[in-house]
C-alpha cells in the first residue's frame, strides 16, 4: 500500500473576491508515475495573480478550471520515483504540477533545476515564469532605451521587481508603486529603483509621478491596472511603450470594470499598448534563463521570496496576493 | 488699393459642444505675398475632426489655437501672385491655409495639383491628409494579413472609406460602423465592404459583429470611440492591431470621459492598440501620394466628397462632422 497523499481542489467559482470555500484539501493514496512520468515530492509551489483567470467561467488564454479539478501550479521538488531515463531519484526539478505532497509530472515537460545555483524557491520566481514574463516584457514589448523613464506598477511583486532591475541594467530611470514602506525601501534601498511611490499612503498618484518621473513615462510596466495605472496613462512620453502583463485590481471585479477612457490619451504621444503573455516566448525561455542566471549569479539581480509554510495553507498563500501580503514571490513551502 | 478679404478667426473657446459664436468673419485687405511666398485663391478648404483638439487650451500634439487666430486648415487654390520662382499665377497647390477667400502660403511647404488626375477636392481628401492618415495607418499600425478581419469606425468618413479600400485591396473581409443607411449602402455596394453597420438603428453592436466579423477582429481602425469601440474590443483575436486614429465620439466631451476598461481585455489576445499622427510619416509621403495616386486613377480607390458651398458657412460644415453629416470627405467651396 501506497502513502497518502494531500491535494487541493477547486471546489467553488468565486464570485467577486474568492474566499477559503473555493478550495477543498483531499486526501487519497499517493500517485504512481506511469512510464515518461515522475513523481516528484513537491518542495514549493507557487501561487500568482493569473489563477484568478482561471476560476472564472469564461475562455481565456487559459482553459478554465472546472469545479472538482486538482489546483495546478508551478512546483520545485525533488524526484523519488522516476518511469523516465532523463531523470533519476533525488534530481530537483520544476514544471507544472498540482498543490499537493506529491505530484506527477511528465519527464518531457519538467526542467532540471540546480540548487546551488539559488534556492530552490527561485525557480518559481526570479528563475522561472514570473522572471521570464519581466524579461521578455519589459526587453521585447517595452523596448527600453537608455535613460528612458520606466514606470513599474506591483513593483515589489514577483514580476514587478525584476522588470525594474532589468529596466536599471539597461541603463534605465526606474520609478515603482508598491503597496507598503517596507516594499519601498526594499526598491529604492535594496534594488536600486530611483523612486518609489506608495501608493497606499499616496493620494495624489500624478503628482507623485511629477516628482518622481519629472521627464514623463516612456515605459509603463503595468500588473495591476486601476487608479495607478490611470495616472500613469496621463504622463505617456512620445512614443511611450506599455505593457499590460497584469491587472489584478480587476480580477475579483464582477461585470466589467469601468474607468476613464484611455484610447483618446493614446492619439497625441502615439503609444503603443500591447497584452503580454510569457507563453508566446516559449522557443526563448533559453536565453532568459541564461541571461537570469547570469544576472543573478553576479548579483546585479536580486531576488526574494515570501515563504508561506505547510500546504495546508496554501489557499491563504494565493489570497494573500490579492492584498498584498507578498515582497517578492509569493511560494508556498510543502515540505523540507 | 487691394480688394478686400474675408476670413474666419478663432472667437471662443467652446465648452462641450462648440457653436457658431467660436467663429468670427472678418474682412480685411487681401494680403501681399512676400518673397517665397504665394497669394492663393482658395477654391476648397478642408474641415476635419482634429480640429476641434486645437481648439482646447491645453498642449497636444498640435498647438492649441489662441483666440483671435485665424481659423487654419488645408486648402486647395490657385495662385494669383507668386513670390517664389516654384509656383506661377494660375498653378493650382494644396497647403496649410487659412479659412479664408485668398491666403498666403510658403511656396516651400505646399504641394503642386494636377487636377486633371482628380478634382481639386480630391486633393483635400483621398490624396490629401485623410488618404495619408488611412494608407499609413492600416499598413503600418494595422498591418493587415490576406484573410484578416479589419473593422474601421467611422468608415464612411474621410479617412474611414479609404482604409476600408486598402484593406480589401489587401485581401481582407471588411467591416465598417457608419450613421445612415445611404453611408452603409456605399460602404457596400460602391466602395466593396463586405458587411456595414448603421450604428443608429442597431442596438447591439457586439450581437452585429458576431454576424458581421464572424471570425472575430484581426485588425480595428479607430476613427471613433464610444460604444462601437467597446464592442469591437470583446471581439479582438489573438494578435490583433488596433489604430487609434480618432475618437471624434469624445472630443466635444468636458473632462476625462469613462468607460468600459480596456486593458484587461488585451492580456488575453496579446493585442497591440497604437496612438496614430500621420505628421510621424512625413519622410514617407511621396510614397503614400504615389500609390493612393495610382489607385484613384485605376478606379481600385473610390471617393467621394461632401461639398458646403460658400466661405460663410465654413463653420457649418465643420460642426456638421459631429453629427454626421458627410458622406467622404467635408469640404467647403470656397469659389468656382
Amino acid at each position: 500500500m501506497r502513502d497518502s497523499n494531500r491535494e487541493w481542489y477547486f471546489a467553488e467559482r468565486p464570485e467577486g473576491e474568492p474566499d477559503l470555500d473555493c478550495f477543498e484539501l483531499r486526501e487519497s493514496d499517493r500517485p504512481e508515475p506511469r512510464h515518461g512520468e515522475l513523481l516528484v515530492r513537491v518542495r514549493y509551489l507557487s501561487v500568482d495573480p493569473y489563477m484568478r483567470g482561471r476560476m472564472r467561467d469564461t475562455e481565456s488564454y487559459a482553459e478554465p478550471w472546472e469545479v472538482g479539478d486538482p489546483m495546478k501550479g508551478g512546483v520545485v521538488g525533488e524526484v523519488v520515483e522516476s518511469g523516465s531515463d532523463r531523470y533519476e531519484e533525488g534530481d530537483f526539478v520544476t514544471g507544472e504540477g498540482t498543490w499537493a505532497d506529491y505530484t506527477v509530472l511528465d519527464a518531457a515537460d519538467v526542467a532540471p533545476v540546480d540548487p546551488d545555483v539559488a534556492g530552490l524557491p527561485a525557480y518559481l520566481g526570479v528563475l522561472g515564469m514570473p522572471g521570464r514574463t519581466a524579461y521578455f516584457g519589459l526587453l521585447d514589448v517595452g523596448e527600453p532605451k537608455p535613460d528612458d523613464t520606466v514606470v513599474v506598477s506591483g513593483a515589489a511583486g514577483a514580476v514587478g521587481s525584476v522588470v525594474g532591475q532589468i529596466a536599471k541594467l539597461s541603463g534605465c530611470r526606474v520609478v515603482g508603486f508598491a503597496g507598503s514602506d517596507e516594499k519601498t525601501d526594499w526598491l529604492t534601498e535594496d534594488l536600486g529603483f530611483d523612486a518609489a511611490i506608495n501608493y497606499k499612503t499616496t493620494d495624489d498618484y500624478a503628482a507623485a509621478l511629477d516628482d518622481a518621473a519629472p521627464e514623463g513615462v516612456d515605459v509603463y510596466f503595468d500588473n495591476v491596472g486601476g487608479p495607478i495605472t490611470d495616472a500613469v496613462f496621463t504622463k505617456l512620453n512620445l512614443d511611450a511603450r506599455v505593457a499590460v502583463c497584469g491587472q489584478i485590481a480587476h480580477y475579483n471585479e464582477e461585470g466589467v470594470p469601468t474607468g476613464p477612457r484611455k484610447l483618446p490619451m493614446l492619439i497625441a504621444p502615439r503609444a503603443k499598448v500591447q497584452g503580454l503573455l510569457v507563453g508566446d516566448y516559449a522557443t526563448r525561455f533559453g536565453e532568459a534563463s541564461e541571461q537570469l542566471g547570469k544576472w543573478v549569479a553576479s548579483g546585479e539581480l536580486k531576488h526574494r521570496e515570501t515563504i508561506v509554510e505547510g500546504l495546508e495553507n496554501a489557499p491563504d498563500a494565493f489570497l494573500g496576493l490579492f492584498s498584498g501580503d507578498n515582497i517578492g514571490k509569493q511560494v508556498v513551502q510543502v515540505s523540507e
